[in-house]
């Protein structure tokens, strides 16, 4: 009874939630960009204002970086860690968005309204479903929801360097008996997703070299070596005919799914051909002994993100450059050793450089993968809660993505983390036009209404 | 007599000489990006003015892209065309400037003087050698020397597009016994060089499309195809471990130096340890079984003078990009066909794209190799004058660079060039802190008194 009093005071506050995301979307709090730092700030400011305002104590909390957001319900109870993070990525190239990303609007589309700006779904969108369900539930019950600790990070879109040890300088404040995540995605627009297996990560960006200036092709080409042919003969040597990764050692510790997982996951009956439609593609590009879903969720990977060098104006300069760029990143599964692979990716890059080159490897980012006990209580209650709110059943899933947070949380909290979202693989994230359903916003209110309904119950 | 006495007039000259030029140094006419259009018709003019001044039936004509300069000294005689370009190469990185490039200065280096601008040496200080010439000759004879026509041209760095159809639409008002062309250099600080042999030049740049929009790695990473690995692959396999470009037929119409021609380059002692080492390099990058300066003169090359996709900016961004962008060039000889390798080329992108991507060529640049008539009696009578200038003898040398003109010239007006110029290796032309030898300046002008005295007695 209760519990469908605060669903329906979810669905009156539905339009002033759009009124505050909105507000949150305008800030325009990018982390990898240091001329956006006021911004973190200004977004922290207001996430710890509108959760006082709530009810919550709490508080900015300075790092080195961007601040941390933290605040307490006061209540009793199942002690549980909220987390999400208010940082954005970037939004270049700026000129492929239809409109400005930090101007949000809702959109009608064929599919259905959307709330279109950069963070709408990754994560300011998430995070809100949450901040909102406490808000209908206090309204009803005149109370926050629990013992709920609420954690906000601004610099998840670059590396976390400050995460690791406001953590450790803050476990009896952070510890929990679990936490909740929300930084993932729904299985489709009607099937709701826990995920339990995570992909870890190693991301490199580095320089290579040559001569100490650009030199001109007409006077030295032919004759002095060009960093960009040395980079593009390294990084085309990285994955061989059949897609796998040629770096040594690179597979150990990758598990084959148990019986049950395969099981499972071919239950889902997932279109990947679809999926890959919806990208403008048809043909797997992982490794082709495995199907599209493996690759997904429990194949590592390899990717370069990026790369630069020489000119690339219009019309032509024949130059050969002094140095070339790149940022390659894998993704990692099982038990995969970040370091072991960050350490054989850079001697692979060495190994491979003539001599008159030389390589800066500039910045690292390195988190394992993670494998979530799905048979805690705590699962299985979300997971039912889910399924009442959906038109499906709720899932357990893998998850492509890399949601370092998991393994700190694990490592240095001692506590697992049930990872709920609403995101969907369409949200555009990372790229521009980035947007959020409307109905995941709604719905992903409701559906924290019900799972903190099962979890204190 | 005369001529002692024009060489003065030409040493009086150089303080006001100087002056001119670095009015045309100031001039911003990068004729590659359409934002410097008006600095290039500015250019245009001021050299019209120039000549003008000095007595030539001088004006500008305008072209469907950058005007050309045509001027005629209305005198008898044999018939020369002079060739220069007014338009200079772009600026960037323009952060690795030690001052603003179109703000000329001399500079005392441990070297000597010299000019620091872009365009000091490339093409502007070179082409005002001439002019300089002619006013000293005009200064003490009172007459321009000889049937001059002079063509400078604001488009050769970037491919040149109007120039067939300028030359095809003006062959009788052009067309002269020889050209003389100032776009070449020194074969070192004391020693000048007629260049006779002239790498072609194919110049590509193109697309590599996959996804319909950029995705995120940690949700499409294993299974979408990502650009810059095609891309990657594809470029890493334009050369063997040799050194050797791979495709198909691409060493048709490579001809091996004749023994006299061998001869005489290995006479020239080149110092290749210390060519490659003014640039910080040891090892030379070219084929294997050839001597570095058979690698720069008589070799075909493949550069990739620019790449670029993804992310770049600060910070990671997992993003697989939906395109990848590179710009290649070849540096042709003998008489590889600049069709065929264009089309080789684009087939082997074309041979080595997965299905879910295509590429798009955008533009393109060619012209084959030239090999000069070095028995006509202008090159002997040049490179007489030239030996008395300078402390060695005058050499004919081969070119790495590619200058287009001479094979037009030779197609559609009919008759050959003689190339003089006075740049040095360590010019810095197409890259930041270009500076042409104050004594490369000085000497040029004389250098042109005594080649006009000789070809006109």
């Amino acid at each position: 009874m209760t519990l469908e009093t605060q669903l329906v005071q979810a669905d009156e506050n539905l339009d002033a939630a759009l009124d505050r995301l909105f507000a949150l979307l305008r800030i325009e709090s990018i982390s990898t960009d240091p001329a956006y730092a006021d911004q973190c700030v200004i977004a922290a400011d207001w996430l710890v204002s509108e959760l006082q305002s709530l009810g919550f104590t709490a508080s900015r909390r300075d790092t080195p970086g961007h601040p941390m957001v933290v605040a307490h319900s006061g209540g009793t109870g199942r002690k549980k860690l909220f987390y999400g993070h208010y940082d954005v990525q970037p939004v270049d190239p700026l000129d492929l968005w239809d409109r400005p990303p930090f101007d949000p609007i809702i959109e009608d589309t064929p599919k259905g309204k959307v709330i279109r700006a950069r963070g709408a779904s990754d994560d300011k969108g998430q995070l809100m479903t949450f901040i909102e369900a406490c808000r209908a539930i206090k309204d009803v019950t005149g109370e926050l929801p629990g013992n709920i600790t609420i954690l906000f990070e601004g610099e998840e879109e670059s590396g976390s360097p400050s995460l690791i040890p406001f953590l450790k300088d803050n476990i009896e404040e952070l510890k929990a008996e679990f936490a909740l995540v929300c930084d993932t995605g729904l299985w489709n627009a009607d099937t709701p997703a826990i995920s339990t297996m995570l992909r870890g990560m190693v991301a490199e960006d580095f320089t290579i070299k040559a001569a100490d200036m650009d030199l001109h092709s007409g006077m030295y080409g032919g004759a002095a070596i060009n960093p960009i042919r040395v980079l593009t003969k390294i990084l085309g040597g990285l994955h061989d005919e059949n897609g796998r990764v040629t770096l040594k050692n690179f597979y150990d510790g990758v598990l084959d799914l148990t019986p049950e997982m395969k099981a499972a996951w071919e239950s889902l009956n997932f279109d990947g051909d679809a999926f890959l439609k919806g990208a403008g593609l048809s043909v797997p590009a992982g490794e082709t002994d495995y199907s599209i879903l493996e690759q997904l969720w429990s194949r590592p990977t390899c990717d370069i993100n990026g790369i630069s060098g020489g000119y690339t104006g219009e019309g032509f300069k024949t130059v050969l450059p002094s140095e070339a760029y790149a940022k390659v990143s894998f993704r990692l599964v099982g038990t995969q050793d970040p370091e072991a692979i960050s350490t054989n990716f850079r001697q692979f890059i060495r190994d491979n450089l003539p001599k008159d080159c030389e390589v800066t490897f500039h910045s690292e980012d390195r988190a394992g993968a993670t494998t979530l006990p799905v048979d805690a209580p705590e699962f299985a209650q979300a997971r039912k809660a889910l399924s009442a709110e959906w038109p499906n059943e709720a899932i357990f899933g893998g998850c492509g993505g890399s949601i370092p947070i998991v393994g700190h949380f694990q490592e240095i909290l001692g506590m697992d983390s049930v990872l709920i979202g609403f995101g969907l693989e369409d949200d555009l994230i990372h790229s521009p036009n980035e947007k959020y359903d409307l109905r995941s916003f709604h719905k992903g209110i409701r559906s924290w209404v019900r799972v903190l309904d099962a979890l204190n119950g």
